[in-house]
């Protein structure tokens, strides 16, 4: 378990950069049960000292739209897939036992009861503390949302490329 | 946390000490398809000498509650909560193709035929090999669960700092 | 966003051998927005010069199933599943909103008009890339999946202890 850090004589001499510590977080789902553990250890990450990025992808990227927006997308397929997604992290499902909301309320409810932030603080929390938020482009792009209908705060939109160049050495999740 | 190395006088001439390889699981289902992987891989790298740490948290909590505890926690929501959740091993089903229990009693057959352990026996087995089975706290306080609702054998809980900082340098899976 | 290290003058008087750059898929799910992923972030990570290797495990098996093989296994259990599961990547569904298929097929139809490839393609292309193409054996066993019921141009079948292996300083995720 010990990582230990070693005072070494020569480090000034011949100081070895390390690469820094990273976390790299594939946020795929849209999944209060998963949304959830992945801010948390996002969050979690950057109060470590971490260089944290989270890359929303796929239903991931719904729980960034703006809560005001009701209907994305340019095309009826596009409407009918973010109508029945709405958007934002207060309309959150868990992904079993949710009984119509029932069970994500309940869920919510001991949360609070046990002073665990909400997806929506833990977002704002992220954000505050630097997190890297980054909109996946090409999910964006599939499900016809604009930069206008995500929340603000967030990074560039990026893809792939980007997400797997930061996770390079980085401890890396798919959620 | 720190992942630096040392540079040493003899770094040259001896071999480079190694990091020492970590396998680190986040165990986040209950659902019998995905303990079996996490506890395969977990024994899978334990065999081959990677410290490996399961850190059992949200749903996957479920499968470490004590086969003769019925319900768990202290308010009504946590009660039916672990009403919906048998807990222990024994009562895993399938993420899809459930069939009310018939999937899953097809699948452990079919494993015993092929001489594939149970979830039950690879707990056993990770124990007794040494892997870190971890408890997460949090969800142990959302849940209302004690430390007396769990299997024997168990590390101390704790949390996503603790799996993160096992985590830098590890492979790293959510499963 | 390379991470890549530069031969210097003085690499030769001080040699740290670089680990190649890794990363190691294990693709556990047989759902269309689950294997769109894992392979897009495979090519992309062979396009990227990484050494890619995917682990087609549990669900994850049923999309190398030949097209035209329609039912699988030795005895009636596994037969089931199999009809239960049609393999090949022409028949993936969404794990949530598929709707009796017409959530797949919109989400196709949106792919196509993006021009973002298909599974298939997808699955082509990794061949060509040289990204590594493992169906888990114990996996085929289990379900009564013999090497004539896959498709062409895979590795040889192996592992969890292949998979971990390769997995140390790797990239890994769990899809």
């Amino acid at each position: 378990m010990s990582t230990t850090t070693l005072e070494r004589p020569d480090a000034a001499a011949a100081p070895k950069p390390e690469q820094a510590e990273k976390l790299v977080i594939f946020a795929w789902s849209g999944d209060l049960d998963r949304v959830w553990p992945a801010l948390i250890l996002a969050t979690t990450g950057a109060a470590m000292g971490k260089e944290t990025t989270v890359l929303f992808t796929f239903w991931g990227l719904f729980p960034l739209v703006r809560d005001e927006v009701r209907i994305t997308g340019e095309n009826w397929m596009q409407k009918m897939l973010s109508m029945m997604n709405r958007g934002g992290t207060d309309h959150l499902k868990l992904s079993r036992m949710n009984f119509a909301g029932a069970g994500s309320a309940m869920m919510k409810h001991l949360a609070r009861e046990h002073h665990l932030a909400s997806p929506h603080e833990l977002l704002d929390l992220a954000r505050e503390m630097g997190v890297r938020l980054v909109p996946c482009q090409m999910t964006m792009d599939l499900l016809g949302l604009g930069r206008e209908d995500l929340i603000e705060g967030l990074d560039q939109p990026a893809g792939a490329t980007t997400a797997l160049a930061e996770a390079q050495g980085a401890i890396t999740l798919f959620i």
